[in-house]
């Protein structure tokens, strides 16, 4: 490790922030010494990490930010990643959520950093993890990820965090418990957010009886009411994570099952690097106005080009 | 090509359903003369890809059911592949939807095939990409794809469609604005399906607003209004379809873009091939028991065992 990187190491380790964004940056954009910050982070950390996720409109930042002023409460020290989602459509719509956060941006006890994950070229972003694993190595009690969606977004978090709140609201139509039933294998915690609307009390009972048969006689996942705007419910939701994170037991099943995944996807983002996109559409641009034009022969040809 | 493969190629573009489905499982599974069937479609073809895609409970299943009654009236020839959404988790949930569907599963004029995609592991999943352009090569008048999801799933079925309908359900919340204006760039068509309900209207003035101040001077993206269970507002979406199929010009910037994000998705799966899941299981759960493991050094060795 060359000793500018290793002293940037050291600060990211002793807590400094500067140093922590600039690492964040160093390894966002792979610049000089990316690797070897990598290469020298240590797999078993203090810093807890809690994913929250939901659709959008569930109200993830509202309830970040509440469960920030909760905490700083007890004098935690956490980290907030922000990641936007895939779609390369949604970032426009997302800066209204990172600017409510801005309460937070100058306290010392809280780092927060927004990730525009890079389109939808590359799937589940690497750099998340990466990202991740670089934050867990300063010295936070707590590292929340946020991201919104559902499907694959969901399974991302899960894939990175030690608990995950799945925040929901209130909503219309039929096929609503649909939805439920294929995201309890994610959640640790669910959250009724918006708990002040007329519907919530029937999405609430759903959780709960959803959480009930899912139970099988072990410890169901809790549901929890919140009007984060109000900061309502927000002690219990904490109450609620903490004690999952204490209740935790050593489960070398989990984390084998997680760091495969991980490992997974930073296989592949480093096994599409060498495909450059710019040339690619230049060479497809050519490649279509030819009549007999097929894709699969155009990849296969393409693929004998690259290294 | 080999000459049963040749027959079963020629059997698919005369319009044998058994054929197209045997030709199908050889693409899904990848078993002899599936590089082959691939390398022989043409790309220029009669049938339009539909694109249906939503949150899940937006009623996509329903909606689909009840165009097919529509176009059956016009013995128009229809394939539908219903995609299951990336997680792994959705199976069990979905299998609901995929029973409403069975209704037209003697229709000698309409072939459904459901597609699982392979869990968290691959993202965008280049088999619905293979799957959706041998389909085209049979001869039906309109092919609709219908996924589950926001974000990741819209991307990749604006990658394969020539018209994208987005359903959408009242719901309550809001920053329900915020995720419509994601949307925006991939939708073609609005639909505003279980329009009877309370919060309906407000939704439908919503995405008119977003649909007007997206237009600037061109065409708005139409908003139709839709109750699927009772056939209610379906001829009128069918009609705004097929306006948008007729009318859409002559796109060579829209093409380019779309082959070369499908391009891109079969290069990533090309790519992962050669990584054996269950190898880098094995090994990941032995070299996680020593205290000094480091995801990226085992990443790096991982890949130095591979050709």
């Amino acid at each position: 490790m060359r000793s500018n990187i290793k002293q940037l190491h050291e600060q990211i380790k002793a807590g400094n922030f500067l140093a922590l964004a600039r690492g964040i940056t160093i390894v966002e954009n792979e610049l000089d010494g990316y690797e070897s910050l990598l290469l020298n982070l240590h797999e078993n950390r203090h810093a807890r990490v809690i994913g929250v996720t939901g659709p959008p409109g569930a109200g993830k930042s509202t309830l970040v930010n509440a469960l920030l002023r909760h905490w700083l409460h007890e004098n935690k020290k956490i980290a907030v990643l922000a990641v936007d989602p895939s779609s390369p459509f949604n970032y426009g719509a997302l800066l209204g959520d990172r600017i409510r956060m801005s309460e937070f941006y100058t306290n010392p006890g809280i780092f927060i950093r927004s990730l525009a994950t890079r389109g939808a070229l590359g799937g589940l972003n690497a750099k998340i993890i990466e990202i991740t694993d670089l934050v867990k190595d300063a010295p936070f009690d707590l590292v929340i990820v946020e991201t919104v969606g559902v499907g694959q977004s969901e399974v991302e978090i899960a894939g990175l965090a030690d608990c995950t709140v799945v925040a929901l609201v209130p909503e219309a139509g039929d096929e609503v418990q649909t939805l439920k039933a294929g995201i309890m294998e994610i959640a640790n915690i669910f959250v009724v957010n918006k708990a002040d609307h007329e519907d919530a009390e029937g999405l609430f009972r759903n959780l709960r009886i959803l959480a009930h048969e899912k139970a099988h006689g072990t410890t169901e996942i809790p549901v929890v009411k919140t009007i984060a705007t109000q900061d309502n419910g927000v002690g219990e939701l904490a109450d609620e994570i903490m004690k999952f994170l204490n209740a935790q037991k050593e489960m070398p099943e989990k984390r084998l099952h997680l760091l495969t995944e991980k490992c997974w996807q930073l296989i592949q983002a480093q096994r599409m690097k060498s495909i450059d996109h710019d040339k690619l559409r230049k060479e497809m641009a050519i490649a279509i106005k030819q009549d007999d034009f097929n894709l699969y022969a155009f990849t296969k040809d393409f693929l004998t080009t690259i290294k």
